[in-house]
């Protein structure tokens, strides 16, 4: 995007890749992640996964997720962002806020860490790997968190 | 390595490090992980946990888990690598093996699936960023899985 660094249009498009899960738009998504090639090809691992390679497996389990989630929302924080050559880094910590279950009232929060792994291309910089992983606090943490909503 | 390919000097870098928490060697992990520069630090997650970054922190968690780690063993499967210009993912499922808690006996066998990230600096293949996960199984696959080691 003409004006920002490589830094602020990596950041923007990792915001945009958490904005198209929040808003099930499968259009955005699909535009985010590479095309695959014969030595290189899309991969993602939502948290407790195991890996998915293939840039129809990942966006399928992305429709998946859409179809099945009423209402997500991520605030990200611990945002940083490296570059090696046309290969960058953005890991962040998701702070994610679905609705809590059937027989409960309000909200559930989780934590997750995550690396996203972009290539520069011809057409802009693209998601080459997602890695979304639980971070496991201990109980009395997440409920002393679960207060301060 | 004289000889070698980019992905068999990968692959084997990638044993290497799974073999240097094997063995307790911290030397040759720390050989193993990049510098940090102004730009650039090393960046570790275990399965589990919050992300780590800078080179010293990083360390400091191998050391400490090689510490406290009577016998661990990987068997690495599904390992598969990828290079964009001077960084490379290898991606690999790891079946992680440790002794059973203090009232059982014999070994306990866990799923990890991790992606590591390589960067080619003038002395070679290092590790920028190690990823690791864990799979969640089902309870009952777990203990099937026990019973045939």
């Amino acid at each position: 995007m003409p004006g920002m660094t490589d830094i602020e249009e990596l950041e923007a498009l990792n915001e945009a890749f958490y904005h198209a899960f929040e808003s099930g738009d499968l259009d955005k998504m699909s535009e985010i992640w590479i095309e695959d090639t014969e030595d290189r090809v899309a991969m993602c691992v939502h948290p407790g996964w195991a890996m998915l390679s293939g840039r129809a497996g990942v966006l399928r389990s992305w429709a998946l997720f859409m179809a099945n989630t009423t209402y997500i929302q991520f605030v990200l924080t611990d945002v940083r962002t490296m570059l090696c050559g046309d290969v960058a880094v953005v890991t962040c910590t998701e702070d994610v806020l679905v609705p809590a279950g059937a027989d409960e009232v309000g909200f559930a929060a989780g934590l997750v860490v995550a690396s996203n792994t972009f290539i520069r291309t011809e057409a802009g910089w693209r998601l080459w790997m997602h890695h979304g992983s639980p971070i496991l606090q201990a109980e009395d943490e997440v409920e002393a968190d679960d207060h301060e909503r």
